[in-house]
């Protein structure tokens, strides 16, 4: 094949660039070649100037960028609804830790993160950024799959079948990256699990990995009240004051949940550069507080958005996630101009993008990155009429409607399936996943 | 053709009845005939008990009781996302009251009802509680689509194009009573709009009123702080307490919104039969406030989910509004145990039922009653595996995973698409009214 006709002219109804913030291009093709979006031109020149191209006419979409969910555990979705509606710890210690301890393995890791794949993928979520054991598993699946993800290399001083404590946690990791062979699409992050079960001495030693591998530190967050009262009553101080005095609070670090901030907190967030990965459907789902959305945004921190796992979400849907965010965002503040829906796009996207340190390759349509793509049908009775395609992309639109996804200029997802994972083989091994954890019960 | 001919066995993986709440039923089959459920029977039995019948298979999918959408003003969804982001005055004065000034007549009427009609009923709604102008059109509307409702006769302050006055309004709603032939899918509802827009004179003439028709009061109560510091300023007395002195405080009243309860508050709603029409989205989309539903149930009050109009929502998704209703209790309550999935899928059915006075008929899939059933494929990546079906049906699906709709027996959407309306009219003509408003803005 000649150069030309590796050229893929797409021509939505609508583009939707996300940088800038708030823009919609109609009548406006977007010319992709190899990895990259090339070209970015009316719709009326691609004949004369890429005569040669592949059209790809989606006359009842809008095109975004490919959406990141900056947070999750994506092998849970074996998970997904095991447990619900109980308290925090009952539902750990009685649900979700005995599972993970009877079955998680890798096997359950790799039918897991395929079909985490498959729902993200085709639900219009092109890169991730996860937290599991047997990461090195996860990295095949992704590789498979032709998405992108960051995956974090978990450190606990909790035993489990991945390492039995926080060094020989630190000794997977580095075997992890020593094995991996480079891929365009997969980066790494040190995964300390949170506060309350790391020591002082491992994040330290972190916080030394994190600049000498130049990679993010993924960590939990301010959850719940209950890690502050823990943390003053082990380490005399705030988990933040303790992250700190550690040096870690600073852009490197990518901190999901963040509810529990005070004003001052809010401030010093934002003025450290700390990154926030916002996850409202678990805050609310686990009864775990609030995240101060409004406020942190006014203060200029960059946040990002997570679904986290299924297992407490309980589905890997940032369409779901978009719209709650700006509805909790709004309700908790008691604030109707909060997280307005052109800000949930960009939190997750290039916001989520930018978390990951991503951004100069993806999270938004423009001439040069990443062609990181998702096509979705506004032409269902449910998103009619169409006043400002935005609002409907954030407030209505459901992520059934997602026809294709590319990442890095490769279909991923062509007529609403999966083109990288044989997604009936999938699905049915999910399916048998399900049916021995049920026995097990 | 025969009676028998006329049975209809349905035969999914898994019936969820929803009383008792949380039953959930594997091999078994119900039996439709005419406009009821006459049999509940396993499913190995229906070769010998009903040989005639014509039998639906539905193996990957659960059968629920049709879905009650408690509160809502359906022609507004050809305003969905038309202004958003926006405080609650400046959106109502500059975009909805404007746009409702210029449009809102018989025919935006029609058209917005058979667009509402065929997006609830393809989400799995069969029932719809409605406030809104010309509900005449709307019964018309209602009639063809197979569907059932409630509609509100609208009584406030401020002229519109279907009435001066509150006295003209009421004459209109006798108007239409007068005027319209008894359909057994139809009911009416007198509807003051609010405390704020209705007087004392005319909130006695509709007590009156609704005790001589035997309807419920169909009002909104309690949406904003707001207008509880208006009411004391202009009645010297809460909103609850001048209803109370009015003789309407009492299970007739059904209330949307009921954000700002005070404990006492909480008890005096439970004890007074008042039932609460809850609209989580819209809540939070206006930053109205929370609605206490955690304190509610457990004080007994019966809530049903309203999903209140597409320009606050945006979407007439009952599925997405129960996964709302318990994330949100959960979240405000910080009690995870707050409203379970499986509450949440009552106040969808039963107790949407039960607001409206119609749980005799409707709400639960129970011999002799109304067949309302709605079909739900859990076969996608998404709903994958199903270890709680219920907590599916709440926490995961997407209203994309309704197959088939009957109410009364009858079809009203079949393989995805409605049966009594031509959707591709109706959604084409939806796009012209869009493209009407925005020649106008």
């Amino acid at each position: 094949m000649s150069a030309q006709r590796d050229q893929l002219a797409l021509l939505p109804k609508w583009v939707v660039p996300v940088v800038p913030e708030g823009e919609v291009l109609l009548d406006t093709a977007v010319i992709v070649q190899g990895e990259r979006i090339v070209d970015i031109i009316p719709a009326s020149e691609v004949v004369n100037r890429y005569p040669n191209a592949t059209t790809k006419p989606l006359s009842t979409h809008a095109l975004i960028p490919g959406l990141v969910n900056a947070h999750g555990h994506s092998p849970m979705v074996l998970m997904r609804g095991l447990a619900d509606d109980l308290p925090l710890m009952e539902w750990l210690t009685k649900h979700i830790w005995p599972t993970e301890q009877a079955f998680a393995g890798e096997d359950f890791v790799r039918a897991g993160s395929a079909l985490a794949a498959v729902e993200m993928l085709t639900g219009g979520t092109t890169c991730f950024n996860d937290n599991y054991f047997f990461p090195n598993i996860t990295a095949e699946v992704v590789k498979a799959s032709g998405m992108r993800a960051v995956l974090g290399l978990p450190v606990m001083n909790v035993p489990t079948i991945w390492a039995e404590d926080e060094a020989g946690y630190i000794e997977k990791g580095l075997q992890v990256l020593e094995e991996s062979e480079p891929n365009s699409r997969i980066g790494w992050a040190w995964a300390p699990h949170a506060p309350y079960t790391v020591t002082d001495a491992s994040f330290e030693r972190l916080g030394a990995l994190t600049e000498e591998f130049d990679f993010k530190l993924h960590l939990h967050l301010l959850e719940t009240a209950d890690e502050i009262e823990q943390s003053l009553a082990e380490h005399g101080k705030h988990p933040i004051d303790r992250l700190v005095d550690l040096g870690l609070y600073n852009d490197r670090l990518i901190a999901a949940h963040m509810t529990q901030l005070t004003d001052d907190q809010v401030a010093q967030t934002a003025e450290a550069g700390v990154h926030i990965l916002h996850c409202p459907a678990a805050n609310m789902k686990l009864a775990s507080g609030f995240c101060r959305v409004d406020d942190l945004d006014q203060a200029g921190a960059n946040i990002a958005i997570g679904t986290d796992g299924a297992a407490s979400n309980n589905r890997l849907d940032m369409f779901a996630e978009m719209r709650l965010a700006s509805l909790i965002a709004k309700g908790f503040s008691l604030n109707p101009v909060a997280a307005p829906a052109t800000r949930s796009l960009s939190m997750a996207t290039i916001q989520g993008a930018k978390a990951l340190g991503l951004d100069d390759g993806i999270g938004s349509i423009e001439v040069g990155k990443q062609a990181d793509l998702v096509a979705v049908d506004l032409d269902v009775p449910g998103t009619t009429p169409v006043h400002h395609v935005i609002s409907h992309l954030v407030y209505v639109v459901s992520r059934s409607q997602v026809s294709d996804v590319w990442v890095a200029g490769q279909a991923c997802v062509s007529d609403r399936r999966v083109v990288g994972l044989d997604q009936e083989s999938v699905v049915s091994e999910a399916i048998e996943w399900g049916l021995k954890m049920h026995k097990k019960q």
